[in-house]
């Protein structure tokens, strides 16, 4: 038999009866012999509403007292899957991230694992237990507890599953799957079977908040295959896993489509050295991100900078290079804040040529104009009008043949 | 300077707003050069409502699962007042049970602290911070969350007093300091400056619900003195203290009444060996406590046999009973669910004679009989009929000199 990490989010935790879901959904994985973690995340809600607790408090809570405060979430709902399993009969037993041995850096709010002692989570399964382990929490080497920021259960689950060498990862949540892009945007969108590791990963990164990126990272290093499924079905979802050929045969596994981002150009900038760091510190000090970055030579010794920054930061990142272009002596600074990022992603791409052009023509001929393009090996990004967004994600989903099974 | 330790009960830690309290009250301590450790409680309310979802669960939880759902409570409060003190730029940091080493048995529910081991709480306050500690929890030697049963953040604070050699011990709460009776009961019931530990653990078992009768006979045997006083007022409250000379002179302390309570007659029980037992051991078998037991010989080798018994318990405890006196050959079971248990208490009462007539002959002018007696070294219990007793409380109260200063 099997052992199976199961890893449950915090909409199929909600409430007592989603949490007597799970304990069935577990129970019969383990009557079918195979040994099970389970890994919890808090409440839906509950996260949310702690850290608005804090923030009535200050602006600016202590981040450790912050952990302390946010790792009670998860004690709670490991404690009650526990109780569940135990009034059924079986035999559960929760841990938290301490006593899981889930030991992180000391990064308040955002750690990293480091490493995990899976001893006692061995022993417990060696004495056929169910363990339940707290999502979300680690301890530093100070014993100080930590959390692992946002979506930190599904990297509690991957880094466990990796310590453990367990068989699988299932991770469940309240979609069936990786699908090939937004359905809400192309009711033709397909349910994945299998998505690489770096597809996956730039599927999170751009937008996809099924997985966080982080549990992605860990799975690939570790090479711990990860089921995403859904809590209210029995269906198969998608498996993330190493790439293979058939992955190869197919050119694109996805399309991603990101809004809330804002453009920004300084037309004419002197093109001598030291310039971009003047253009960037800025931003960097007031911790905006800037996420593409395009400069074509022009004339004269002068260049256009054109770059990419989340929307809600646009209106301070104009007024700052407003001043550096005043500073560098560039001409003018232009902007606009309606702007979508659409993506196609494929580890076939390596393979095969041709996919840029067609992406370029499939937008050309909707008369889509695009506005900057930055590639990585496995992605082709194209930064056009906001609102060509949903039909730019439709006609490439039928450009790249993702319409049919 | 001194080392004092401040316990906050649920009340005091209730909301944001009477947490800021605590804070503003720790930092001007803190402000005056003390080094200051905070024990506290959960919110109130917040345990009775994580056992309430405990029990939508089961009605017989997890007993280790319970523990570690209810020590989120006070996980809770810790960090919120860490968070808050830290925002009024006051060095605090919080500490659970398992992280402040409060070491207990593995009785799970109403565990007992075995040991402290105080060096990082000794190490934080070295760095000049202010100590917050989680109450009501600890840690087994596996490792396990434990918690120390009802009012045990009142032990933990003592506890953690005792091993740190703390000059004193405050316990806040919602009441100003232990009174010479209930004031509800009789008006000129009087705070009192000081009292023994003794005299507190005879108040405290007999129904004055102010301090953990545990944290009291911790602090008793490491002479930790105990200063209960409230944290909505700047008063000074009741120092629990080793008894003085002061203490001897005054011969009542206290006067206490329980109701809530039964009185069982067996009549005729024949008087031979084993008739005890046969009586009794039912009713522990069915978890039934027995408080006070009279034999008095009657005739011809025939006793009756009489005791008490909670109020709650009554009804189960005559059907027992009943059966019991058939198997034994008692002539009949009588019961009466309308006594009270009233107390006169005093450590003085050592060296003074007279006290039991003197409380004998102040009922008797009240027209008050007297069902059943029972004596400790510091008190005389008188089992009352109900509806006297508030009457024969401001009696006794008057007759040993309390009602003045």
């Amino acid at each position: 038999m099997a052992l199976i990490v199961q890893k449950f989010g915090g909409t199929s935790v909600a409430d007592l009866e989603k949490i007597r879901n799970v304990a069935n959904r577990t129970a019969k994985t383990f009557d079918a012999g195979n040994d099970v973690v389970v890994i919890l995340s808090a409440m839906a809600g509950v996260t949310d509403s702690l850290i608005e607790k804090a923030n009535q408090i200050t602006d600016t809570p202590d981040k450790r007292e912050l952990d302390v405060l946010l790792a009670t979430g998860e004690q709670e709902t490991a404690a009650l899957l526990a109780m569940t399993l135990r009034s059924m009969n079986y035999p559960a037993r929760s841990l938290l991230g301490f006593q899981a041995e889930v030991r992180t850096d000391c990064a308040f709010g955002n750690a990293r694992i480091v490493n995990i002692d899976a001893s006692r989570i061995k022993e417990y399964l060696g004495d056929r237990n169910i363990v339940v382990v707290a999502g979300f929490q680690g301890c530093d080497p100070n014993g100080n507890i930590t959390t692992l920021g946002r979506g930190g259960s599904d990297t509690s689950a991957v880094a466990i599953a990796a310590a453990l060498k367990a068989d699988s990862c299932e991770i469940y949540t309240d979609v069936d799957g990786i699908y090939t892009t937004d359905p809400n945007i192309c009711p033709k969108a397909r349910k994945l079977k299998k998505i690489s590791y770096e597809e996956m990963l730039e599927m999170a990164s751009l937008g996809a908040k099924v997985l966080q990126i982080r549990s992605v990272e860990f799975a690939a290093k570790y090479n711990v295959p990860v089921h995403v499924r859904s809590s209210f079905n029995e269906e198969e979802g998608t498996m993330v896993v190493n790439e293979d050929a058939e992955m190869e045969r197919l050119v694109i596994s996805g399309i991603t489509c990101e809004k809330n981002a804002a453009r920004i150009v300084l037309k004419n900038v002197p093109d001598i050295p030291g310039i971009a760091a003047k253009v960037f510190t800025p931003l960097a000090d007031e911790e905006i991100v800037v996420d593409m970055i395009i400069q074509g030579t022009r004339t004269e010794g002068k260049n256009d900078l054109t770059f990419t920054v989340p929307r809600k930061d646009f209106k301070q990142a104009m007024e700052i290079e407003k001043r550096v272009a005043e500073e560098i002596g560039a001409d003018e600074v232009l902007g606009d804040d309606d702007i979508a990022k659409v993506s196609v992603i494929g580890v076939g791409m390596k393979n095969h040529s041709g996919v840029a052009s067609k992406m370029f023509a499939t937008l050309a001929d909707e008369g889509i104009n695009i506005r900057l393009i930055s590639t990585s090996e496995i992605r082709i990004s194209c930064v056009i009008n906001e609102k060509y967004a949903e039909l730019a994600v439709r006609a490439l989903h039928s450009a790249f043949g993702l319409d049919k099974e």
